[in-house]
């Protein structure tokens, strides 16, 4: 079924009905409507691939469609803004990725909703399937369980694997953030960043503005700012602490943001209107929490001189569905055994510079439905796989 | 691709160039092309719908794809007769067989092949991933380990699973029988049927048969026929010797055969024709090993009434895709919990009763092309759930 841009509202009905069977339907390449057909695509023919790739197991990336296969995996602990739903519920969310995969990617993908939360058990179950894909998109694992899992899984499979919700975020703030610093003159070096949210997104939001050589960068938590001398940080958030706050700032939202450069939101919480009042001038803000952003964009920009947000009815809308489609094709293309730091600042980069001649504080990044996206991420991430040698015999 | 019907031999490059990429594709049943689109197929939309699923999880059948998702699923160890070849070079194969639950049963279906020969790590892997589908085809695994496999596998899982290459076979198998014995003015009660092989087919065709009510059966395996008295059986052909060769025939498939009314080849060995000769007048004989028959058809045809084979050169394809598309579109549409003897008895009482009245010792069995076939299984294979009562909440 099609829907149309129109300004009513989505209806509840108009949801249920569009789900109504699930989103996928898995189809042939094949058409099977002779003799002649089912003897190529099954017995007998089918046996003579099979023997091909029992002699030479490279056959199995150009003669099955496992090597250009994404799974969408998750255990349903961190669903949206629904929490710990469970995997079956998270279904619907894990087959919609499928379908960007396919829509905005071009590739195949299978959502797979695993019925543990067990780290290891979750890593066995693929290892286990491996022969059966070609690489792996974790998606609303709860964290800090999501940062052991990813890790296990890269160390477990010698394929692309990454948690959306940390990387894809990133990937794209950094795109948004490389050009609202083009637009408010600044250099990232002297650029301080403020990031609401130390989980799955604001850790990997973190972590790539640092690679990009962001100044300093300060996270806040439930309790207030990151810093190396709290004592009850988890592992994440302390190996974290050891690169942001330099000049150790304490205190809540408000403390942090005074002069800071950059607002991340990415914590569900709310920021107050005089603590970005207190920002430095010409100050960036994205706010990124879905549905209601840490600060209405309309306040944000009686101080700000550029406001992004999460939602598609507002401008400047930061969607991972910019990144991971091109990521994934470039990772696939690539024959890349994993996807590197390179090759996430590459994709962001190329996202940057879709908007060209076109930046303004309102346009910063691209429409999620712009479809020249994918293909330049995909291009920049080849480019940068290859730089970082981490191709394998491309399939 | 298509193919076309043709006369010419298939050629290797034939098969790999069909084969380039895999035969599947995922598509999306909705149009992802307006922020309006995304915004009901993935978030916000989507929220409404696992929301809908975490507070009453019947809608995780009606909107998901789950429900009516078969996965294929193998570890490569019995594959075509390639035998022992792992679980990546079988994927091509269960990619077909995929492809044939789209084309025959218009199902969604993918492929799972799994690295690991551990019958409870099976198991245990497809438990946790349950909530992903709706229904397990088993397909290429080796016997006696099949058949435990497929019995932990229903007792752990609440959705139909059937090990086609046992269960397949055999409802075909039956379906012939019904039309030679029909054709040769036999009742069941009063037929002697010699199965080759005691494997997966065999074991599974001697149940089904004397589920129907056959009078006498007789297996052989590569030691000869098999009886209660001997001591090297495995603990599934213990079990069928008890309800199996009553007169405790003693030697090799010619002893079996002698006064036999059909035989039934399932095993790659050969058959003399002095033996097939010395069967019961009008006999039946069925060498359904591929590709080489157990005796070839034009040899058995000096002796028998009606002959058939699994190859689509000769007439009576025995073929298990008239099966198992309809079998499990039945199941699924009736929401059943199991797979029961019942319904694929009742599923080859619809493949027998297709050929209607152009019934003739050259057409005993639909052609695996005939489009009715499949809807006319399914219909059946509902009623039948439905008398055992194994539907549940319908999805």
């Amino acid at each position: 079924m099609s829907t149309t841009d129109t300004t009513a509202p989505i209806t509840d009905d108009e949801v249920f009905t569009s789900h109504e069977g699930g989103k996928l339907t898995v189809e042939t390449t094949m058409l099977l409507d002779s003799k002649r057909a089912l003897s190529i695509a099954y017995t007998p023919g089918v046996a003579k691939v099979s023997r091909a790739i029992h002699e030479d197991p490279a056959a199995h990336a150009t003669h099955t469609w496992a090597s250009r296969l994404v799974v969408v995996l998750s255990d349903g602990t961190a669903v949206l803004g629904l929490g710990n739903i469970g995997a079956a519920a998270s279904l619907p969310v894990m087959e919609g990725k499928s379908a960007l995969f396919r829509e905005f990617g071009g590739l195949n993908s299978i959502p797979l909703v695993i019925d543990t939360t067990d780290v290891d058990e979750i890593v066995e179950t693929m290892v286990r399937l491996r022969p059966s894909f070609g690489a792996v998109n974790l998606e609303d694992v709860v964290a800090p369980r999501c940062f052991e899992l990813e890790q296990k899984l890269i160390e477990a499979l010698d394929c692309p694997v990454m948690h959306d919700d940390q990387h894809g975020t990133a990937v794209v703030v950094l795109a948004a953030l490389t050009n609202a610093a083009r637009l408010t003159g600044r250099s990232f070096a002297d650029t301080r960043v403020v990031i609401a949210g130390a989980g799955a997104a604001g850790i990997a939001v973190a972590d790539i503005l640092h690679e990009a050589g962001i100044g300093d960068i300060i996270l806040t938590d439930s309790q207030g700012t990151v810093h190396r001398d709290r004592d009850d940080l988890n592992a994440v958030k302390a190996r974290v602490a050891g690169f942001t706050n330099r000049e150790s700032v304490i205190g809540g939202i408000s403390e942090a943001l005074d002069g800071a450069d950059v607002f991340v939101g990415v914590s569900s919480s709310k920021v107050p209107e005089e603590a970005v009042a207190r920002m430095a001038p010409d100050s960036i803000v994205f706010a990124l929490s879905n549905p209601d952003p840490e600060i209405m964009p309309e306040v944000a920009a009686r101080h700000a001189a550029v406001v992004a947000t999460g939602r598609s009815d507002f401008p400047n809308q930061i969607n991972n569905v910019l990144a991971f489609p091109g990521i994934f094709r470039g990772a696939l293309d690539a024959g890349a055994r994993r996807i590197t730091s390179a090759m996430k600042v590459a994709a962001a980069t190329a996202i940057a510079d879709t908007v060209g001649e076109d930046l303004s504080p309102d346009y910063i990044v691209p429409s999620p439905l712009d479809e020249r996206v994918a293909a330049d991420v995909a291009a920049a991430v080849i480019e940068a796989a290859r730089q970082d040698g981490v191709t394998g015999e491309v399939g």
